[in-house]
């Protein structure tokens, strides 16, 4: 398509979104970072200009309310969360083998400090939980499918007998999750990655490898 | 003692300490609900005037600095989970009975919204986890002694044989505690208490109650 025979206005056009595009996409993954440190309600104009080195009108002009630059930040979040951790999971085995990928995925992500204040949801949802509206909504919905998800991977490995039958994949779910949010708050408060091992231990066990 | 010989002036300045130490109280528990919800970070003198009706000038007489009044707040947080969750676990039977009433205490905490964004520790921990300093270092200390805590039952459930033998008293402590923190996150994001049942459930179960 760029080897066409050119058209000046719209191609510029086409760049201009694509730079402005790119821009966006910069100063997101520094709002998704910040939040992770100080917070989805300390996300400002200010020290978002602070982080990227763009002017706080330029940044007016990509958002225009903090609600809008909270909600985006959210969403740039959600597409990290599944690049590092669904994708990876959903490629692996169904099954068993997508709840063990699914952890270790999650796990990795925290300990390569993708957002140097572990999860972003696991940071935002506690901040946000007694805020209700339109942010704390998006993140209720993203916990809820993350929940989903793994659910759906142990109602996969419940019919396919590699957990026993009795087992409840709510239950399961639930456990799961609050193990990789307990590794992310003690890796995070602590520093030390002993709590992600001490989690892929826990994660392996209580899905019964090496039993 | 207050019905011995009068001793004007001490008296007075007894009455006025006494005095300021129920605000100072007053002051510090609205301080940690505000926390919970608005993180440490948020409190301020301004809007802790505005939560107590007590004026700017007598709130900085009372906290010389936000460092302070943070590490007050922590303090005055540490207290009720002292009184809250602590106490009523030490009561219990020795070993297992004591890991049941630690966690069910904290899920009636939790539960009965003591402070109104969950639990005051799970709230900050990760708002502070990347911020050195005191504050985090007291935050680590409490968190530390509550693993411990967890830890110290788990051991004695061991020696007196209610748990496998085989049982990581560490693993068993951060387990327990990943799934207080879970459903402390899961109750404040739904405002639903079937997350509380559920980590009732899932408690049980791991120590072996009803096998």
């Amino acid at each position: 398509m760029s080897s066409a025979a050119p058209q000046a206005p719209t191609t510029k056009a086409r760049r201009r979104r694509s730079d402005g595009e790119r821009t966006r996409q910069a100063i997101l993954g520094a709002a998704a970072s910040l939040a992770t440190v100080d917070g989805l309600e300390g996300l400002s104009i200010g020290n978002l200009a602070a982080a990227t080195g763009i002017s706080k009108s330029g940044l007016y002009a990509h958002f225009g309310s903090k609600q809008e630059l909270q909600l985006a930040t959210v969403e740039e979040a959600e597409r990290v969360l599944d690049e590092e951790v669904v994708q990876p999971a959903l490629a692996a085995p169904r099954g068993r083998e997508q709840l063990l990928a699914v952890c270790d995925a999650f796990l990795s992500y925290v300990g390569r400090r993708v957002f140097p204040g572990g999860c972003f949801f696991a940071a935002t949802s506690l901040e946000m939980g007694a805020r209700p509206g339109p942010v704390k909504d998006r993140l209720v919905a993203i916990q809820s499918d993350f929940t989903g998800l793994l659910r759906s991977f142990a109602v996969a490995a419940i019919e396919q007998h590699e957990l026993p039958d009795d087992t409840d994949p709510d239950q399961l779910a639930f456990e799961l999750h609050a193990i990789l949010l307990g590794a992310d708050t003690k890796f995070v408060l602590y520093d030390d990655a002993t709590f992600l091992d001490l989690a892929r231990r826990v994660v392996r066990e209580r899905l019964g490898y090496g039993d």
